[in-house]
């Protein structure tokens, strides 16, 4: 069954409605209220909420309905479920109170409910889902209180909703956007695999970014991350790692955290991309969101060779060193282009790589730099201070231009302060990702490099 | 001889002044005019510039005095300091040009006329002094590309200006501020060492942050960083690493980077921090800026026991999988007390370590939690995800109470967003530090455990 009726419903009844934003359960519908197609609250004490109609059962709502919400306590989820029987091919089970906090059985109740009814179930302990090109919002959380991100072609899936809420403020501050967002909790049907699954085929999402705490099927996860890895670009980040965050993530939502080590080794071997942390589980988004990734030209087996062209000697040392850690060749400039550029440039610039043009920079050098190697790095770190009166405006210009003719992966970093404020707009704007140290930069370049 | 000379020089006399700012030397002359002492510039075509008494030679300056400034072109330097004989303690040589483009025995010469003449050098290839408590700042960056920090608790020792210049922007964002700022380059001279030795007795310095691409005297460098260590809060970051970013840090300043696995061994053995990256190195400084790291009690080895509270199960567990990379102890709460924080609070929150408050958390739990495990760990890290109802500007008050009550260890990890603004300004007026995942929050605390 396609998974649709999780982000585009032709109908939604929420279970648990309330008449004021004080309650989750208000929140909710006045989430829902934005949304162009029928939304069915029930609450027994009511007949309209929010200005329209409500249902006091479920049995009162004829129509039938693609999603239901559920934002009722956990004891009373397996008997909403039964009452929704036909109704509905999907639940998001917002509750929590489930495996996470010991309740095993009954999580296992609500589980074998939905599978002899043939109800598809998200959560339960769950944030739900965002899909902000259809204006569909279930999250729990006012607008007032977090700002939604703007549309764009990041998919987030998210085992916690914590995590769900931090990646949308991150998101927002990277200058991307959501294609669509799930917070898909303890996961007792629907998991992070069926969601790769489906999106191998959304056309409104080039980057996934999956923060797992446990997995169910490892190889299930396995194959739907490979699958999808081949037509869209996909970031994992696993936590849980150690004997006592694993036991965390457990009490969290209540799946097995496995070994991590397994984990990861795993992923390599496949070749799908690993973040270590929430930063760089950010950094590679951002760069996968506003670049297409590479694959190794001139038969060579990885694309890891990368020039670094700084304007501070010390920026470009840290840049190296990082690239060190991601297995990154900073390999040296070929003699006879050292040759080329010994020749235009002053003799204190100093041409190794990182190719370190000095506080004396005009902003053309870093084209000459660029124009000269391209050919010979798979990916640039551009490292611009701004506090010099040779970086302006027109750097962010030349860049642009260098990105759009040749399309080799350009990342950048310069230190936000006001006078940098407009060259870091321009440049996001042209889709090249800045980023607040040289080792993040680093991080967002080894993300598009493979 | 003390280097208050370079601090706070009894009178400066600039060589390589210019009358615009278009170039570095009036750059550094306007930067001088606010300094409270005596300025004496020194141009060939000279008399008079931005309004002071100009020099057409270094013979013209009749008064002693205690620094100069030499902005002249590299080969120059060895001349200059001649003609500077008997007249300064010392000098910044600013100029660039030496072995950092192969002009080794250029620097050859200049360190021997210093040591010959029995004048300090700082540089050469150096960004210079900033002083912002005597209002001495030598450095060649005009105040309105780059927002000077306000005065504050940290010294700055940089080998790298750009690094400096970096510094002083993350400085600026942690809410933290300068008690002295040295960007010292190619170190023929005056090094690290040096500093380290002279800061010991610095009553403005607390923090000594600490940026190094190459050592000269290892042993030096580990006797004075012990003995800095003794009475303020050193953190290193050491850059070129491996064997490119080695080379690159080799040009950029001349001098050999060194086996980096031997240098950090060494530091560990000798309890010396070390940060790994940039944003480690700013972490572990604004904690260390905000409150005073502490001992192991009862008996133990390390301080190393960390409680996470939390409102994201999610954050939480990234938190323990940081601690876990630090060696951080995330150990269980106590059965005694774990009874009675069940007896007070909802059965849906998840009481192990990280304690997981859940969204329906009120900003009392937190204080709840701190009060009943303070005796327990060592530090806390608290993350809170504004986006609820239940958390308020109240936490912060309640933070401070505790953290003033207590004088705990007490990072935080708040996501910031257009809610948390007022929260984060009011917890880092407390002094408790504010990060922006919940990985970074955990380089913090590992700061202030030893």
């Amino acid at each position: 069954m396609s998974l649709d009726f999780l982000f585009n419903p032709k109908s939604v009844i929420l279970i648990g409605a309330a008449h004021t934003e004080i309650k989750l359960g208000g929140v909710v519908l006045q989430n829902l209220l934005n949304y162009g197609r029928p939304v069915y609250p029930v609450n027994p004490k009511y007949d309209e909420l929010m200005g329209i109609k409500a249902y006091r059962t479920i049995q009162d709502i004829q129509s039938p309905a693609d999603l239901a919400i559920i934002m009722r306590p956990a004891v009373e989820v397996p008997t909403i479920l039964n009452e929704l029987e036909g109704k509905v091919k999907g639940a998001i089970v917002v509750s929590s109170g489930f495996a996470e906090v010991g309740e095993s059985g009954l999580q296992d109740e609500v589980k074998k409910t939905g599978a002899r009814l043939g109800m598809r179930l998200l959560g339960p302990n769950c944030m739900g889902v965002f899909n902000p090109i259809r204006k569909f919002d279930t999250l729990f959380i006012a607008r007032e209180r977090m700002k939604r991100p703007r549309k764009g072609n990041v998919a987030i899936l998210s085992q916690s909703g914590a995590i769900m809420v931090s990646l949308f403020e991150a998101i927002k501050a990277s200058n991307t956007g959501i294609s669509k967002a799930v917070g898909y909790g303890n996961a007792i049907d629907i998991d992070e695999s069926d969601l790769f699954e489906y999106l191998v085929e959304d056309r409104e999402t080039d980057v996934v970014v999956s923060y797992v705490e446990s997995l169910g099927d490892g190889r299930k996860f396995i194959d739907k991350a490979r699958a999808l890895s081949e037509s869209k670009s996909l970031i994992v980040l696993k936590s849980g790692k150690g004997a006592s965050s694993s036991a965390a993530a457990f009490s969290h939502t209540g799946r097995l955290a496995g070994k991590y080590e397994v984990f990861a080794s795993v992923l390599k071997q496949f070749g799908i991309r690993e973040a270590q942390d929430f930063d760089e589980l950010m950094d590679a988004s951002k760069a996968l969101s506003y670049q297409r990734p590479v694959k190794p030209n001139s038969g060579r087996k990885t694309a890891n060779r990368v020039c670094i062209i700084t304007n501070g000697g010390g920026s470009g040392v840290l840049a190296a060193d990082e690239c060190m850690r991601h297995g990154l060749e900073v390999v040296r400039v070929p003699q006879n282009k050292l040759t080329t550029l010994k020749g235009v440039f002053p003799n204190f610039y100093v041409l190794n790589n990182p190719v370190d043009l000095t506080a004396q920079v005009k902003d053309d050098d870093y084209l000459t730099v660029l124009n000269e190697l391209k050919d010979e790095y798979d990916g640039f770190v551009i490292i611009a201070l701004p506090n010099i009166p040779g970086i302006t405006q027109k750097l962010a210009e030349l860049l642009k231009g260098f990105r759009e003719k040749f399309n080799k992966p350009l990342v950048s970093h310069i230190p936000s302060d006001g006078i940098s404020g407009r060259i870091i707009a321009l440049l996001e704007k042209a889709r090249i990702p800045v980023y607040p140290s040289p080792e993040r930069a680093v991080k967002g370049l080894k993300a598009l490099l493979s």
